[in-house]
């Protein structure tokens, strides 16, 4: 285990190793029959679980069973608002939309600023402002209005802390102190906090007073929350959430890396302009080709480590023959890497511009989907 | 360092050396000079302050100058509701009445239902049953109504929760570990918990967007919150609460242990009949008396052991002159353990009836107190 994976909310360090993941987390990996069974309900799979993109997930033939057999699951994701939307979060946050409109679910969407602000450099006031901003981008994802409630942790802590310590009462700090690498000087505020991100997977079985399935997608680096909140459901009477799990999002500079707000990286955010984007693709997006043209075209270049040819295939190119074309010319050495990101840089502008259209009218909606109780 | 007290919110430990805790916690002694500050303004004293049962503070000198300055106090105490109410709270907070009434204060009363469901071996259902009825406990005290506020930790939790995080961020686990004797098999609430009760201390000051002077009086086992919440206030532009601290109320077996519901000792509960009463002073109150009659006669009691006396003392005789008469008269002999007795029971008996006759109208009267916000 000397080279086991450090991925967990805190920390992603260096490429992750996902069989080796699945391994350490006892995950179970996406498979033809679990991607039948889903597409059975669905008709169409979404491009994020054809490619393995969605690689993994916990208890989804329980979640299908039950949904078959007429009990309805609901969604639950989130956002830590610590800083501006990248592409990132968006991947995530349009599959779960997929999920929600394939299902007719609810969707039960937190957003953890009371986490941003225990574990990040930013004041109070800092982490309020990015949630308002960051709810603007998640409005225009453009959830089912009727069937999406927002919970913000510290505006709806009337109702998630005492449940919270329901959870609290069964996890010593020990659990804690493996499951995030944490030690006596972190402070007792985030030691704390698992058990507040946890409340979301019972909330409607509390609040209906029954027991609801509750499916959750998330990057796998947030595995280890829902990892502790398993254990702990059944023993307060709750099912266990089902969970699939995203691979990371990579980093501009190359495969080895994520994308992340934490690490000062460059991002490409949702509100980047076109040129912006065009910018830091052109500048930063790790090439998979050869050092001259010639070469290139001899050799053919890698798609594996290409990161704008993975952008592409993590989320923004919807057609598989098209990516398969994409990928055969690159190997080929028929299409260079400038051809390459110029191709990823219109699918990203053109994505981009129908979201910023959406965002634009999302401010006046805001309270319409806070979370009522 | 040997004999270190222990003395925290969760261990009380054999027989408390106060005045080493005065010099380990820090604390300044009650002397004649501060009384004479407070009786300027109260014209009697509390027999609990004339007698060194409230035997040390925090900054009373401050508080006393901002008084005289016209920048008024308030008051903040409270009840963790695990089991019925004895007389070791019932003597706290007659005499936080007798401060409210004195200084005419406003009273900010928290239940703590979080920290004892997270303590204790019981549901939150028990824990929300002991919440109503000490409330009713609390209201037959005789508050002004109009000047106190309940606030439930579990109900209050919108309010309390962002504030507890600010204050979180600032205390690691270790503190938490050499303040209250934890280890890493702590659930992860209780750790947790400190900033909760930190945050009546300055919720006045938070709501009225102005610093507000508080006064804490407390049994001094519940001194550690306080002592690292006065660490971190000023940090976040708070003053630091003054407190009064009480020596602990003596158990019945003897002045080697103190009440406590904690411990399964026997108490005399807030509801206890007088026939309940009599029987358990009869039969537990521990007697300073000499083995025999005769003896007795000869050698006297010994009035600081005699746990009858100490309760006249620490609370229930209001007449110096008669408890002065009563310790000169066992000592000599002249009066028995078992007058000592009678007398006490009586005295107790006396008082309980009014405080049950008063929480008997108590509950209609609750969800008025509950503080609004």
């Amino acid at each position: 285990m000397s080279n086991k994976n450090i991925v967990n909310p805190y920390e992603v360090k260096g490429k992750v190793d996902y069989n080796g993941l699945i391994h350490e987390f006892g995950l179970e990996k996406i498979d033809e029959k679990v991607l039948n069974r889903i597409q059975n309900h669905t008709r169409d799979l979404h491009q994020m679980l054809k490619r393995g993109i969605i690689f993994a997930h916990r208890d989804l033939n329980w979640i299908l069973d039950e949904y078959e057999k007429g009990n309805k699951f609901f969604l639950y994701t989130g956002c830590g608002p610590s800083g501006p939307i990248h592409l990132g979060h968006l991947q995530m946050w349009y599959f779960t939309k997929w999920l929600q409109d394939k299902f007719d679910c609810e969707l039960y969407f937190q957003f953890t600023d009371d986490e941003k602000f225990l574990y990040k450099n930013l004041s109070y006031e800092e982490i309020q402002k990015w949630t308002e901003e960051n709810m603007l981008d998640v409005i225009a994802i453009g959830f089912n209005p009727k069937k999406t409630h927002f919970i913000i942790d510290t505006k709806h802590a009337g109702l998630l802390y005492p449940e919270a310590i329901k959870i609290a009462k069964k996890i010593t700090f020990s659990t804690i102190k493996s499951s995030f690498g944490f030690t006596d000087s972190n402070n007792i505020g985030s030691i704390f906090y698992t058990s507040m991100q946890a409340v979301p997977a019972i909330l409607p079985s509390v609040l209906k007073k029954k027991n609801v399935p509750c499916l959750i997608p998330l990057g796998v680096d947030q595995d280890p929350h829902f990892r502790i909140a398993r254990d702990v459901f059944p023993k307060l009477g709750f099912y266990k959430p089902a969970i699939l799990h995203k691979l990371m999002f990579p980093s501009l500079t190359g495969m080895n890396n994520v994308m992340s707000s934490s690490k000062g990286s460059v991002l490409i955010t949702a509100r980047d302009s076109p040129s912006e984007v065009k910018k830091k693709i052109n500048k930063y997006a790790f090439s998979g080709g050869q050092a001259t043209m010639e070469e290139h075209k001899k050799k053919g270049g890698n798609p594996e480590i290409d990161v704008s040819f993975q952008y592409l295939k993590h989320f923004f190119e919807e057609s598989d023959e098209r990516l398969n074309q994409l990928e055969k010319d690159y190997t080929s050495g028929k299409i260079s890497t400038g051809e390459m990101k110029y191709y990823t840089i219109e699918k990203i502008n053109q994505f981009l511009k129908e979201h910023q259209k959406r965002r634009e009218s999302a401010k006046s909606k805001i309270s319409k989907y806070f979370l009522k109780y």
